[in-house]
């Protein structure tokens, strides 16, 4: 399937649902197979092949079919970026409460 | 306005919006109103109104009106639950790749 969505919107869009994570936690504890995901959730096949699709469109999840089973497993993608991103954001953040600190100082400073 | 998507959703979905990660990165830089948000962004100011909302809802932006002007400016949150579900999604893929290097090693060792 061609990729459409930008890799970093793909990714955070995919973490975004409380289920697509909880199959990368039950994923990361072994390979599973469709089926098996829809049971552990609680979910109709059509429902899961859903949420996979959109790990997998996000690279977070790669599906193989043996036979009539297809498997799932985590990755390839490391989110390497995504951690840089909110890494980033978190330095902006502190910077950001520097300067008020700062601003505090010298404005207490000031007054007499 | 309360808060009715859980934060880990609601913060993953708003930074899977190239736009969105942009404003962040732009109120890194300092302070800005909606106004100034939506020239820089080249958007109309609704548009920009709903990404700051969407920005402000998952926390990630913080409004203050001065006079007749919202001004936006970065945080209160960090992302720390965010970082720490990515890194055990990290430690999960690295240990699949242990599992797979040491699968591989034993089966070549196997064969005679």
């Amino acid at each position: 399937m061609v990729q459409r969505l930008p890799p970093l919107d793909s990714a955070f869009a995919a973490l975004a649902d409380a289920t697509r994570r909880g199959v990368l936690e039950r994923l990361g504890r072994g390979e599973a197979s469709i089926s098996e995901l829809a049971g552990d959730f609680d979910m109709t096949l059509t429902g899961m092949k859903k949420h996979v699709q959109v790990l997998e469109d996000a690279g977070l999840v790669a599906t193989e079919k043996i036979g009539r089973v297809r498997f799932c497993r985590l990755g390839p993608r490391r989110l390497e970026e995504e951690t840089a991103w909110i890494a980033r954001y978190q330095a902006m953040l502190e910077a950001r409460y520097d300067r008020l600190g700062e601003f505090l100082e010298h404005t207490t400073g000031d007054r007499s």
